[in-house]
């Protein structure tokens, strides 16, 4: 499978943000303006009542509200102690225009989540 | 909304294909190395007898293998007849690097699909 780790962003002199087992990082519905990368812990995705992903780490998540604008389309919760990297908005839009991988990236990280729920279907 | 329109890709200058209507663009599983931009026409988009979208004019399809590397996750007909670009991966990759908006655009196109997706869980 295509390279889709984010473990570049989670460097030791990156400031991050420590979330205990069971905290509520964003819900569903609320504004954004950051996104996350996972430097350690697992963080569950959920949409309603139903779980959409359990994600490890070196993965991103809270994209989607950053790239169409649009409220955050699921709620996300520590499933363990996790410590996030917090990607800005303008951090995001100037990663994705300096850095063609960046990009390829986060195309990766949502195509592979668009493939998990089309397999849902049959 | 944000802008997800790709018609500065379907100009008069560029060479497309012409699918009539009923006919197969690709099929689920295929290898993949191009994606597509309907300058007109509509295509319908299905994974197994489910129909996942159905796709106006100057939206893409067809990016999800070029991004992954994976077969055809979903098989496209033309619900009428279309009238294609064809965006070799060569293009595309050039595209991504050369054109940061090409790139969030390509972004939001699978946001979208994938808040519609969620959409459908409840």
């Amino acid at each position: 499978m295509a390279d889709a780790s984010f473990s570049l962003l989670t460097g030791n002199s990156i400031e991050t943000r420590l979330v205990r087992a069971g905290g509520v990082i964003f819900r569903e519905g609320e504004q954004a303006n950051e996104l996350f990368v996972i430097k350690s812990g697992y963080v569950r995705i959920q949409v309603g009542n139903k779980t959409m992903a359990d994600l490890a780490p070196d993965t991103i998540f809270g994209e989607m509200a950053l790239i169409d604008n649009e409220p955050r389309s699921a709620t996300a919760t520590a499933l363990t102690d996790v410590e996030l990297v917090p990607v800005s908005e303008k951090q995001f839009l100037f990663l994705v225009s300096q850095t063609p991988h960046f990009a390829l990236k986060v195309m990766r990280t949502l195509a592979q989540r668009l493939r998990t729920m089309n397999k849902g279907v049959y």
